[in-house]
C-alpha cells in the first residue's frame, strides 16, 4: 500500500499542475462524511457513507485556505513515504509549522483539531487510510494465539509469534497493513474480550491454546488498528466472537465492531465486522448459570436508556434475540460484569466460554 | 516472592489462630498511609510512610467488619497462590461474593473501591505486594532494546528478546517480579520517553539499538510494573534519563517517577527512581537549538500554577537548574512539546537525545 499510496499522492499533485499549467483552478473531489450522508447499508451489514460528493476548489474564498492546509499535508505525507519514516498527526503538526514559518504560523494550523478533518479528506479523496500515509494513530489492544507474522519495520525483519508473547501478549500496533503479513494462521477462530484483565486471566489459562483461537483484548472500545486486526483475521475465514460486560458500554463496544461507527463510516470496509457474533456475558445466562443470579449489579440509568434505544434501532429490532436480551435487561434492571464469571473459581470464565462457543450459543 | 508471600500469609494466618486459642482478640499491625505520615526523605529521595503504626483488631466495634474483610482478601490471595493463577481485583471482589452469599453480599463488599484500602493493608502489614499475591494491576508502558528476559508465566516459559519486538515493543506487565527474570542487559541507560507516538519514532529510528539502550514509554504517567521495570534495570546499575513535555503534566510524569507519590509512598522503595535525570524538552533548550522558539506554545494557566508550586517544594527547590527551568516558564509564559523536535525532520528528535545525554545535559 506505500507504494500504491505514494502513486495516488503524485498523480494528485500531477492532476493539480495540470490544472494550474491550463490556468484552471486546482481542485480535488471528496465524498461528504457528514451525517445526512452516513447510512446503514442492510446490505453489507455496516454503516457507510453515501454518494455525495463535494468538489475543493482553490479559487474560492471560503475554500481556499484548507484546500492549502490538505495539499500542504499531502505534501508532508508523500515525504514521509518517500523517507520511510512514519509520525504521528502532532509530528506532522510540528512539520507544517517548521515549514511555514514564523509569521504564518497562527494563522495555518494553530490548533491540531483543525489538521484532523484535513487529513481525512486525503483518505476520502484517495481511498487510503492514514496509516498508508505512514501517519500512526493511537494504538491500543493486545493479541495472543494461534498466529505468526512478519513485521518489516526500521529496516528489520521480525518474527512475531503469538504463542510466545509470554504474560504480555502482542501490542496490536497502529498499521497492521504496510510491512505486516500473517505467515501462518491456525487458529479457528477469534475471542475478543472487552477488558485487559480478562484477556490476562484467560492468557493464563493458555485459552488461546487449549481452544485453538486468537485471543484478543480492544481494552474497551478498540483502536483502529485493532478492528483492522481482527478484520485481517475474518478475511482468512475466521469466524469473530465478541466478550463483553452486559451493560451499555460493553453493548456499545461490541455493535461498533460489528456495524462501524458514524466518525469512521468512511472506512467502514476495512474496519468493521458484520460477521462478528456476541457470546457473553447476556442477562439470559442466568437460567444457564444459577449462581450469576447472586453476582448481579443494579444496571445504572444509563444501561437503561441505552437498552431502550437499541431495541428500536433498525439493525437490532430485526435480531430476534438481542432484543429478547435487551427485554430481560429492562424488565429486572440489573447488569452483569464479565468479571462475575470468576466467581466460583478463577478458570471458571474459561469452561463458560468454551461451552457457549461449542454450542454456539450466541446473539448474532 | 509467590512463596515468601504465601509464608507471610501462612504466618499471619497462624497467628491470629494462636490469639484466638489464647482468647484474646485476633490482631495484626499495619503502618499508618495518611497524609500526616508521609514524609519526603531527604537521605533516600523520595516520599516514604514514617513510624506511625496502628493495630487492626477484630474485638472492636469499629474495626470488626474491615478486619473481616482483611482476613477474608488474605485468604482468596492464599488460595490463588496456592493454586497459581493471577486476577484483578474486580476478579477477587466476585470470588467474595460468590463465597459469602447473597444475605451477606450487599452489606460486605458492595463497593470495590472499598477492598482497595484493605488490600493496601495487607501489603503494607506483610510487607508484599499486591502484585505478589497474584493480583493483577493496570498495566501500561512498553519496552524495546537490549535486553533479554525469561518469563515463566501459564506453564510455559518464554524468552522475550527486546531487540526482536518490531513496531510493538514489549508490552510491560503487571508484574516484573514474580517469574520474570532479566537474562542478559546489554543496555547501558534507560530512556524513558512520555508519549507513545515519539517512543515509536524512536523505536522506527533504532534509538535504543544505535544508543545500547533501553527505550521505554510509560504512555503518560507511569503504571507500577513500569516503575518497577526500570527500578529493576537501574538496580543493575543503569542510569534512567527521562525525556517528556515542557510543561505541567510533563514536570508531573518525571517528579513522580523520581521521588514516587503520597498514593504509592507505602512502596516507594520498589518503585521510585530518586537517580534519574531529566533530559528535556526544557525551555533552555531553544537557546541551543534556535528553530524551537518557533515551535512553543502559549502555556495553560495550569503550567503557570504548577511551576510557581514547584519552585517551592522543598525537594525542587534545592535543585538550581530545575528552578532556572521553572523560572524561565514564568518569564515567558510558554510551553514546548517534545513532539517539536521533530520540526526540522522526522529523525531530528534521536539526535538531539543522542547529544545531550552524550554532553550529559540533564537537569537533575
Amino acid at each position: 500500500m506505500g507504494n500504491q499510496a505514494l502513486k495516488k499522492l503524485d498523480d494528485l499533485g500531477g492532476k493539480l499542475i495540470g490544472e494550474i499549467e491550463k490556468q484552471t483552478s486546482p481542485s480535488f473531489e471528496t465524498v461528504v462524511r457528514s451525517k445526512g450522508n452516513i447510512i446503514f447499508d442492510q446490505g453489507v451489514g455496516y454503516l457507510r457513507l453515501g454518494n455525495k460528493k463535494e468538489v475543493r476548489t482553490f479559487l474560492n474564498i471560503a475554500q481556499a485556505r484548507k484546500f492549502m492546509q490538505t495539499i500542504a499535508i499531502a505534501n508532508k505525507c508523500r515525504k514521509f513515504l518517500v523517507e520511510g519514516a512514519h509520525t504521528s498527526i502532532r509530528g506532522l503538526y510540528y512539520q507544517l509549522r517548521f515549514t511555514l514559518g514564523e509569521d504564518i504560523e497562527e494563522d495555518l494550523f494553530d490548533e491540531q483539531t483543525e489538521s484532523n478533518p484535513l487529513i481525512e479528506d486525503l483518505e476520502v479523496a484517495l481511498s487510503v487510510k492514514r496509516e498508508d500515509l505512514n501517519l500512526n494513530t493511537d494504538r491500543k489492544g493486545v493479541a495472543a494465539g494461534q498466529f505468526k507474522l512478519r513485521d518489516k519495520f526500521g529496516g528489520e525483519d521480525t518474527l512475531i509469534d503469538g504463542t510466545k508473547q509470554g504474560r504480555s501478549g502482542w501490542s496490536i500496533p497502529s498499521d497492521v497493513d504496510n510491512g505486516l503479513d500473517f505467515e501462518e494462521v491456525k487458529a479457528k477462530y477469534v475471542l475478543v474480550v472487552e477488558k485487559d484483565a480478562m484477556w490476562q486471566r484467560l492468557n493464563e489459562d493458555r485459552y488461546w491454546q487449549k481452544e485453538n483461537c486468537v485471543l484478543v483484548t480492544p481494552k474497551g472500545q478498540s483502536s483502529r488498528g485493532c478492528r483492522r486486526f481482527i478484520r485481517k483475521l475474518m478475511d482468512k475465514g475466521l469466524p469473530c466472537y465478541v466478550f463483553t460486560d452486559c451493560d451499555a458500554w460493553g453493548w456499545y463496544i461490541y455493535w461498533t465492531l460489528k456495524t462501524g461507527s458514524m466518525n469512521l463510516a468512511y472506512l467502514s470496509k476495512e474496519l468493521s465486522l458484520p460477521e462478528t457474533k456476541f457470546v457473553g456475558v447476556t442477562m439470559s445466562d442466568i437460567k444457564d448459570y444459577d449462581f450469576l443470579s447472586k453476582l448481579t449489579i443494579r444496571a445504572k440509568e444509563i444501561d437503561v436508556k441505552r437498552a431502550e434505544e437499541m431495541i428500536n434501532y433498525p439493525w437490532i429490532s430485526k435480531h430476534k434475540d438481542w432484543v429478547a436480551e435487551l427485554k430481560l435487561v429492562l424488565k429486572d434492571k440489573k447488569k452483569l460484569e464479565q468479571d462475575a464469571l470468576q466467581g466460583p473459581r478463577l478458570s471458571f470464565v474459561s469452561d463458560y466460554l468454551k461451552q457457549k462457543i461449542n454450542e454456539k450459543r450466541f446473539l448474532s
